[in-house]
């Protein structure tokens, strides 16, 4: 791609540097950034400067934060004794949101996945564990995603703490609500129906 | 979508801002900046900010430039007389890449479109008419998009300079090299058995 301008160049090679965003996808964003006035982009320069620089993780949890403990950790309201552990923060809010949970969350921050380098000692495991150890903890609920590396590391977390015998559970693999049953995958499809349920308590839901 | 942090939640707005990034593709971009070092953050503000307060537009043609007048209608081995009309700095890049043309370009910045409410006044298409005048041109190309806003710019510009009378083209339209016969629409493939070309001509490309 030939530019007519090294400053107009330079925006586009950087903010391809985004994942998912091609050279294509950048020049189109910043000719955009060029119709809207100018504050806008020191608004949105701004903004992720900020962001990047004075956002916190939660001491406790790994959350990102405003402050050293974040709202859910810092809540009266979330019972303490039972912790989700999940990848990262977008299935905090994934979870949030369907307002199911009223525990804390533990972010590990990734999973174990040698092909990309990335051992237990890179994620949150070790604050996990002393957790466990101080005993303050019940219930530990897996919720990483079904997959090999998801599976290694519920697996490999599991291990650490099986010593201290505290009760862990993990969500619930099954047909999707609004999916037909003829095209979930055979895995599935078997889970769902070797840990079929109640009917009565599928209507409470 | 609820935000464990206002900063991230501010950074996510503004780049949701963006012509089709979503929320969620906001999210993950913000979430891979928090990944990388803060100088990369820093970066790509700066590049946006420098791009965004410091890029000129060529005052000749309108194009994105560096310097007052582009790289293109500063270069002396470009044909002056010859002047090709495109809709944005985007189809300069486009036909540039082909190096099938060296004349001159003018950009107009956009198509006439009452529904978005562009009219021709919004376009710089008085300073093309002036150029025409001026007598410096011996050929102008019709190169927008073939599209009813395009053929609508095209004929509103060919209304002011039909009176000095200089020699009007517009790009050829027809079957896409590696395309299917049978998928060109009815319109496309009648304008291209019409407008035939000598056979040899087709060789030399």
């Amino acid at each position: 791609m030939e530019f007519s301008s090294k400053l107009l160049e330079r925006a586009v090679n950087e903010m391809s540097q985004l994942p998912g965003i091609g050279k294509r996808t950048a020049l189109r964003l910043v000719l955009h950034m060029l119709r809207q006035p100018k504050e806008q982009t020191v608004i949105l320069s701004e903004a992720l400067q900020a962001m990047r620089n004075d956002v916190k993780f939660c001491k406790s949890c790994y959350n990102i934060s405003d402050q050293d403990l974040c709202e859910i950790c810092a809540s009266p309201n979330r019972n303490e004794t039972i912790v989700c552990i999940v990848e990262d923060i977008k299935d905090v809010m994934a979870i949030e949101n369907t307002s199911s949970f009223k525990g804390l969350y533990h972010v590990l921050g990734g999973k174990i996945s040698p092909m990309d380098g990335i051992g237990p000692h890179d994620l949150n495991i070790e604050s996990l564990v002393s957790k466990v150890k101080e005993g303050k903890i019940n219930e530990l609920i897996f919720a990483l995603s079904s997959t090999m590396e998801g599976d290694t590391t519920n697996f490999y977390i599991y291990k650490q703490i099986q010593e201290y015998q505290i009760f862990t559970s993990t969500i619930a693999r099954g047909i999707s609500v609004g999916d037909e049953l003829e095209y979930a995958d055979e895995i599935t499809l078997g889970r769902s129906i070797v840990n079929r349920i109640p009917f009565e308590s599928s209507l409470k839901l």
